[in-house]
């Protein structure tokens, strides 16, 4: 299945389904059953909703509504955390002058960070740094710690894809990236959470590539993580608990735009995609803070 | 006003209000007005709430409960955003061998990682540094995006304790913090919010402390903050916004335990308590995960 989360004209947030991966049209879960919680949290967080939705998907009765126009929002739009993992690729730790890690860099964004599919994504005032990042992200589906290389995939509600869009002067003022990777709308996170059956096992060997006005700046592979789905499931659930459309972001690859000689950086007209095989496109144009 | 929050017997949130520092009972909020949210989030969240909470501090027909064996949970349990400052005291900064700080290193925590007053702080299975962090807290009361110097303290809910439990180990697995400062049950948070109008214009000239088995770790002044509160609140909202009962931590003095010679951490059985004037003392014991 895939699922993505808007908002109507009325500005309530609203739940979408598709039929197929390139459909033109999709279903209003919420007009097809109002008993149905009414954001993609919700369904996440209530058990037997991710049940009924996959029972929506196959109604003849179910509400259909055209794809053009909708307004998206973030795929999870206030999720518990948003976990990211630095240095996931080896190519990218080497472009950036890091050493090959031996654990992976986390740090976490807000939700104030986020913006959804297709809407700007936001150079602020005071940075001309933004630059792009392509990540598989994927959303927790139950509540886990502890988890293991044998369970750890029980525990997915899906995989979608992430703009981890960066400011770099902010994130090197400290040695901490954080305030970097947290300005208001610089994370894209969508089009759609695509249910774990729909694609190879913990998501490997999918192509992922970020693209500038066209232009290929990523093309890389998930089969090249560092630490794959599994192994950065038992490692965060060794130290906390993850809840229920918690957002986890696993890196980028190179051909970032700071590495870049000369440095390439997002700026107002730009449009830039994020692309992974069996998700989709993730496309957003780029404005100045205004 | 002093306002907390605490969990019943039917494990529904409450807030509860106290009327004096040292008061042995409190006014249970949701017993006297049932208009009222239930918890101190949708209270600071609620436009009105925090004026009709201040009536009800004077109202003759408040239900009031003895303070003994209140459950109290994290002051606010599901933030936004917990976002905390490293290295805001040049002492602290040099025990730990770094330059005297020219941008607050900035890095996020979750909620999972948070406890309540008198709760236990959990030592994980995997980690035996363990280590306190004693840090004044404050809790953000409006939406709020570059907020200047004139107007910052006015977007502010009021000021706590917060005592940023981190395990040494992990925190400095990679260059960044964050996974040594989530594991869950790690950072507590309480007992209380106090009113900007309790305390020091900007929270400025309190002793903070932290106690270990009664013995003094650390003993300063928020005098000796790198970057005071109106000057954390002007760099954070440079760069994103901060929502009502978001909740800034605002980094620790000198006197940590890895620090120490030899080095000391915190164990089952230990009691750790933070102290800062005008706000109060927040304990907690210490547990090992189970």
């Amino acid at each position: 299945m895939r699922l993505f989360s808007y908002q109507d004209k009325n500005k309530q947030k609203r739940v979408g389904l598709l039929r197929a991966p390139d459909a033109k049209e999709f279903i209003d879960l919420g007009a097809t059953d109002a008993a149905l919680p009414t954001s993609l949290l919700e369904i996440i967080e209530t058990a037997g909703a991710m049940d009924r939705v996959a029972q929506l998907a196959k109604a003849s009765n179910a509400v259909i509504q055209p794809l053009a126009g909708v307004n998206f929002i973030p795929l999870v739009d206030k999720p518990s955390k948003i976990i990211c993992l630095g240095l996931n690729y080896a190519d990218h730790a080497a472009e950036g002058g890091h050493a090959r890690p031996e654990y992976p860099a986390f740090f976490m964004r807000g939700p104030s960070s986020m913006v959804g599919h297709l809407a700007p994504m936001i150079r602020p005032k005071v940075s001309d740094k933004f630059d792009y990042e392509a990540e598989l992200a994927f959303v927790v589906g139950k509540r886990a710690r502890h988890l293991t290389e044998q369970n750890a995939l029980d525990y997915l509600a899906g995989y979608s894809a992430f703009n981890d869009g960066s400011l770099r002067d902010y994130q090197r003022k400290s040695t901490q990236w954080t305030i970097g990777k947290n300005f208001d709308g610089t994370g894209a996170f969508g089009p759609w959470l695509v249910t774990p059956d729909e694609l190879p096992r913990a998501a490997d060997g999918l192509r992922i590539q970020s693209r500038l006005n066209g232009q290929i700046m990523q093309d890389a592979n998930t089969k090249n993580f560092l630490w794959g789905i599994v192994e950065t499931l038992v490692l965060i659930t060794e130290c906390m608990t993850l809840e229920p459309g918690d957002v986890v972001i696993t890196g980028t690859p190179a051909g970032v735009g700071y590495a870049r000689k000369p440095p390439v950086f997002m700026k107002q007209g730009d449009t830039i995609e994020i692309e992974i095989d069996g998700i989709g496109v993730l496309s957003n144009p780029v404005s100045d803070e205004v």
